[in-house]
């Protein structure tokens, strides 16, 4: 599946390599952990990172009842700007102007809206437990009845998304390769550490949490 | 020095730990690669990851010219809030509710100016390069005239800035403390691997590239 470009979705410059294929989104959307989501608060910019989850075309970002983004979508829904990007290196450049990073970074537009069903509402919540770890949510308790009252549920379904990636070395000028500056990437990666139970665990460590 | 809280740096709700601590929130600013720097395009949200670095209490910018955000800048300046998170831990509670992460989170809003001065633009393209890897400007070429008018460079001076973290293991429900699940941390941290030299270079790895 393609999304189909729309003025916000597409770059003012010609450069600009922006791609609409949702397998390539989605890839990128699971992978990450948080998610940098903007909105307009008394009418200026807001930019929260958030857990979120993605469920089918469906992203759905929890929080507070009492959070401004939750205040905002509570009738008629709040436009949002969703960004999650994963920094997989910087490349260092013999010009200080072909500096850059290597990335992959998705981009959805949309309004969004609080989650009122109830079963949709659980499902999005459980989604986002196993974003964390996969199979999580069956390993710990669903919530209450209060803690769901408690909880908001923001949905946005993706077709407005756009997806920006970089990879590879340094683009350098031609005139620049002969300096005698080193030219390359040094890659990024986010990786877990041993986890840490607290005082009170008794059982051994999941499987869910020891990653490959 | 500590930032004066404001409406837009105060949360609605009571128990949200917001810090205006000017040392911890530039340790943060300095600690991280990347920003989401999120700004109003014709009316709705855009959030973007971007390069930064701080000068003193100002945070800088830099983008094409060409872009939105940079063109939004040029006259009147553009109400941004920036985000910079550091995304520590991940924290698994014996309940859905008490999922969490730890993190060091710092936002701040104003409005960004777009740089026109030569020598803060130059100093702030440094500190950008400088900010990838320290001292890595003095071992790279600076820009020439026609770089420089292809670069924008904003500018937010920090006074309206907060400080979210989060540290420590699950808070649990004590009704669910006995429960036969794990509870705790799984630390995340980034890494930097072995740089990776391009064809054409042929000095040895520089000392600024290998991070202690």
């Amino acid at each position: 599946m393609t999304f189909t470009p729309t003025p916000r979705t597409t770059s003012l410059r010609v450069p600009e390599k922006l791609r609409y294929d949702a397998e390539e989104a989605y890839a990128i959307l699971d992978e990450a952990y948080i998610c940098h989501i903007g909105y307009a608060a008394d009418g200026v910019p807001r930019v929260l990172p958030t857990a979120y989850a993605r469920i089918g075309d469906t992203l759905y970002f929890h929080g507070s009842t009492g959070s401004r983004a939750f205040l905002n979508g509570r009738d008629n829904g709040v436009d949002v700007c969703v960004t999650v990007t994963i920094h997989d290196g910087i490349i260092f450049s013999r010009s200080w102007f072909h500096h850059s990073a290597n990335y992959r970074c998705v981009m959805a537009h949309g309004r969004a809206y609080l989650v009122t069903d109830e079963i949709e509402k659980w499902d999005a919540l459980a989604a986002i437990v196993d974003h964390l770890a996969p199979g999580r949510s069956e390993q710990s308790r669903p919530p209450t009845q209060k803690e769901l009252a408690q909880t908001g549920v923001l949905a946005l379904r993706l077709n407005e998304v756009s997806v920006k990636t970089r990879s590879g070395g340094p683009g350098e000028d031609p005139d620049d390769i002969g300096l005698p500056y080193w030219g390359g990437e040094v890659p990024l990666r986010t990786v877990a550490l041993e986890p840490i139970p607290d005082d009170d665990t008794t059982v051994p460590v999941p499987a869910h949490l020891t990653r490959e």
